[in-house]
């Protein structure tokens, strides 16, 4: 990968993830050859694609704070902000188990993979415990790893050390946030206030403010310029999961990449079904929709349409371009330097506004 | 905790991972209060039992490399060491969901209790995916916050430094042997080679000599004590598993805490089965029996008279033997620090001659 990392992060992302991966790799494969191959499927799976969101932020947040675009610095920083990824490998692994989820990207889901190895090999024992067995381990083996890609950056001590409170925190507020959603589903929690933690902790913190507080820390960016980066951060990720929550209702299938319904499906609560099942008119229609395997394309029709007669969708439409305004407004007071101030400005925009 | 490290580390361990479980705790509370419960539950878990055989291994690998024995080194190389039994954690609470185990250490195992927690307030759903996922997300919080307090331990740049290369080998290596393990009973593999190969990674090289060589790392050994060391550790902890294979078998369950038979049932593939399989007169019984769930006492009592018979209990003794002699010669040659030189001696020989 030649050029610029600013103008292709997500490429920088993929070069970096695909040499580290490439070194484990070959040392696992040589420690223990019958794990070389599962390893493999994993790093399949981090490089087959999604859109490299969290290094993308925190990149643009070291950049903001003054890091340097290139030099021996910025590569460690891409190399350290690339580990954001295999964190994320752990959380999509191990959500598509506990989701049951078959597909992702158009592709078998890791634990669908490796029952389907076994189903083929004619192996003893049940193809499923198996599948189930390697997606833990191999969900458990990318995030061992993220933390070495990270201490292996080349970061130095003090950027190392700076960067404990955002790293720790991201972690544990992605596993909190994913417990949470479980519960809350168990629960039949229809309330709007745990429909806002869990988007605040899964998708808002762990997706985006996180990840600029990352960059921001590594840059040694003073406190009040970090507490806006983080306001900014924390409003437009939940504007990029309202989005979500809309697409998943409303989106083309051939764009968003996911079945439309599927959160309905599976039982989500999110903003959206909230507000809804908040009109007395509409709430029994919606709960008896919400986690319904069988769900015909004429009751998804009439959840649409009763969404949108309730004012759900006009309301969450609203949040998105309210949450957008003082998202801009913290980016402002952040004061950036160019071009993350503009970049960061798109992003938001897009965040909210996108259709996949 | 008063009194010298040295004269308790097991209670010491249990008291920097009380302290560090408390502060994780409040914090998570505070930011998710729902979430707080279930870290309540694994602090309970960690805290609950155990031998802290991995901390007390780098411990005296510390110190017999030089290593002080009290002062603010040895209380962050204390927090550090006691962070292995977080990995720990991971490991048995996703092996017991992989084994589909109710009980260890006589309580309920996490995804048991989860699902009992669903089933008694009545919530939605499956209880045992429900308590599934949970397991799969405490799990991966253990490893996340042993990464974590590894971190904070308080180690200054230049030991974390140091300590990078056994840290990030034995939580791969711990995983590439859980992987192996379920492969190698999938495929129905009885050679002695993957026998042993998944002993060495599984409890070799992840129980005794990554602890020993973390240790040995965070105190500075040069190269050929650190070789020495770890020459040790993989002969010590072959043994030690080993004689976990006899006591499986053999072993009174009121002193090792688990059902007779259990390894058997499960299917697990020891050495010993592997040395008793390999009798033809005797490969038709113990195949038949491996992997029973339906194990009568009297199937197990041939399955007992055929691994005498066959001359595989001999073996494995004769084994346990000569991993000891050769273990103590490369301590010998190791040359520590007092008294580490003799308490490793000791737990060398303990580990072959423990009856739980």
């Amino acid at each position: 990968m030649e050029g610029p990392i600013d103008e292709a992060v997500p490429a920088h992302v993929e070069r970096a993830l695909t040499e580290y991966l490439a070194t484990r790799h070959s040392d696992m494969a040589e420690a223990a050859p019958s794990f070389g191959s599962a390893v493999a499927s994993l790093a399949g799976f981090v490089l087959g694609g999604g859109k490299r969101l969290r290094p993308t932020f925190a990149w643009w947040g070291w950049r903001g704070c003054g890091g340097a675009g290139d030099g021996a610095d910025a590569r460690s920083v891409l190399r350290g902000v690339s580990a954001l990824e295999l964190i994320q490998a752990c959380a999509l692994v191990h959500d598509d188990l506990m989701d049951a989820s078959a597909m992702r990207r158009g592709k078998p889901t890791v634990h669908v993979e490796f029952a389907e190895r076994h189903r083929e090999q004619g192996w003893l024992g049940e193809a499923e415990r198996f599948g189930a067995a390697a997606a833990i381990l191999l969900g458990d083996l990318a995030l061992a790893w993220a933390d070495d890609m990270f201490a292996t950056s080349g970061l130095d001590a003090g950027r190392l050390a700076a960067s404990l409170p955002p790293w720790q925190a991201m972690r544990s507020e992605m596993l909190a946030g994913q417990y949470l959603d479980v519960l809350t589903q168990a629960r039949g929690d229809e309330t709007e206030a745990t429909a806002l933690a869990v988007a605040r902790l899964k998708t808002a913190a762990y997706t985006v403010e996180r990840p600029l507080h990352l960059g921001a820390a590594l840059a040694g960016a003073p406190a009040p310029v970090v507490a806006q980066l983080r306001a900014f951060g924390a409003d437009i990720g939940l504007a990029f999961q309202l989005r979500d929550d809309l697409l998943g209702m409303y989106g083309d299938t051939e764009v968003t990449g996911k079945p439309a319904g599927d959160d309905l499906r599976e039982g989500k609560r999110t903003l959206l079904m909230s507000l809804g099942m908040a009109d007395p008119a509409r709430a029994e229609l919606l709960r008896a929709a919400l986690g319904d395997d069988d769900l015909t394309p004429e009751t998804l029709a009439d959840v649409r349409q009763a969404l949108v007669d309730s004012g759900a969708v006009a309301e969450v439409e609203r949040r998105i371009d309210a949450l957008t305004e003082t998202a801009l407004a913290a980016l402002d007071r952040a004061d950036l330097a160019a071009p993350a101030d503009r970049v960061l400005a798109d992003l938001a925009v897009a965040a909210g506004r996108r259709s996949s």
